[in-house]
């Protein structure tokens, strides 16, 4: 087992879906992170920053779920960064009708001191160069980086991405985004860019159609579950990753072969988050429906043809 | 073993893709669905109609396959149907540019006499009507009786679809298609409501997603195999259907585990169809490619989590 260092977000979310709305609720990608990472029960620590409104019982939620919060910087004086979003009937697009950066603006993540020796760091959507700084305090070179980021930075810190995306053993990024990144359509042809900017693992998200873990030749595709309802999609692909993360620090083990499974545990649990707004899903996943959905998605992906 | 019957178009295509644009080349559905299927080596007719401009090659080019041509007629005065489209840079939508039914509009379709009890019927793409009657003039009950159809008849003869999807045991149809079948988003609910008209089986094809089957509560998905280049979608859906009737006419067991295997072996076809225009990659597939296609989907989808 590792120690699993989180960065990213702990913000309010508001949500708009077909299905209703919310005020403003708990969110952000170390909150999906580590809830989702929580499942595996490793000592893990999120480092984020929030602001003098934040509720005191969100830094509970985070607590009892045994993740360390010292390293969520509270500014008294400050706001809590803020995202409001509205999805479309097919809820595979949004519109984001709110950014707040407030603290967030002046993040300076410190990893706690008993976390610089962490094995595995979860790098959650953030400015590069805030990403960075987290793998500049860990006094030990990590077995795994995972990295995980978004199109935003492609357009405005091109350069710093590429720099921190040279540092990281995994990135996780979506369809569009590793097509943005590499200017090819094919995922493989992406994914063997990306490649050789650094990542020797690279998780393509494609939503409800699954994803794809590629490393040198290997590729390996897991679909997504499909789903009666998807309720409220904000969170599932932190969620991805929180469980990919996790599922790696237990084990402890960063083969291809295992990795497939972090990936397929990974998709399980992003098939939970979206079942119910933000983190409510999440909050206390009983390991019972967990293992009924792997048996599922066993049963959605094995077949057994006979190859002479 | 059972023997096949194919119903469909057999067509003039011209195609633009980025990659290149063709003159009139050999195309339709039940050319692609034939092909598909000739890889198994079962008895298979092609029902059909063509005009006197279909060149004698592109028949032997059937005929060649093993695949019986009687039921394809020929009107010496008439001409065949014609297709002309153009593929947008991602490769997953077309316009049409021109749809020339010529005969196609008077086609009246005649099973050979020694095909009436044939176990598998396939149903290509084609007016409802059109696919009905095939089906009355059985002999037989089929064991299986496969449909594709498109949005085009839902638009304009939704309720004589309607009547022929009741009659058929297993439905291929796109994902969007379904949508509009049902008006469900959710393709697991989408699943539920066509099964409900009649078949009991459902494939919902999505193209570089992959495809899913679904059988009442049952579910497999089968992902596409990650492609370097996709040069030519046409007559993919067709090699996949193909492929699905070809398998199960081979080996002629239609249970939901052997359906599974059927999805892959579409797939599998379907993965080399794209990579030439038109017919050309499935005019002549050695096996050897084949299953070493099959290896990488095992592999692309098969992992191994202990499930305690």
């Amino acid at each position: 087992m590792s120690k699993l260092v989180i960065v990213g977000t702990v913000a309010f979310d508001a949500i708009e879906t077909p299905f209703g709305k919310t005020d403003k609720i708990l969110g952000g990608a170390a909150t999906f992170i580590g809830l989702a990472a929580s499942y595996f029960n490793v000592d893990t620590a999120a480092v984020s920053i929030v602001g003098g409104d934040f509720p005191q019982e969100y830094l509970d939620l985070l607590s009892d779920r045994n993740i360390d919060i010292s390293g969520i910087e509270i500014v008294k004086e400050g706001k809590t960064f803020f995202w409001s979003g509205r999805y479309h009937n097919d809820m595979n697009t949004r519109d984001t009708l709110v950014t707040e950066l407030n603290t967030l603006a002046d993040f300076n993540p410190k990893v706690p001191e008993n976390y610089k020796d962490a094995g595995v760091v979860m790098l959650g959507n953030l400015h590069p160069l805030v990403q960075s700084s987290v793998l500049d305090q860990m006094s030990v070179k990590p077995k795994l980086v995972i990295l995980d980021t978004m199109n935003f930075w492609m357009d405005c810190a091109l350069d710093d991405l590429l720099n921190v995306i040279k540092r990281v053993d995994v990135i996780t990024i979506n369809d569009e985004e590793a097509r943005q990144l590499t200017g090819e359509y094919s995922l493989l042809v992406a994914a063997r860019k990306i490649h050789k900017m650094g990542p020797k693992y690279v998780v393509i998200k494609k939503g409800e159609h699954g994803a794809l873990l590629f490393h040198n030749d290997h590729v390996f595709y897991a679909p997504a579950l499909p789903l009666e309802e998807v309720f409220d999609p904000t969170g599932a692909g932190d969620t991805f990753a929180g469980g990919f993360a996790g599922y790696i620090a237990k084990t402890d083990d960063t083969s291809f072969e295992n990795m497939k499974n972090a990936v397929i545990y990974g998709s399980t649990l992003a098939s939970f988050c979206v079942e119910k707004f933000g983190t409510q899903r999440m909050q206390n996943l009983p390991s019972k429906e967990v293992h009924k959905r792997l048996l599922q998605f066993k049963q959605l992906t094995q077949f057994d043809i006979e190859l002479g």
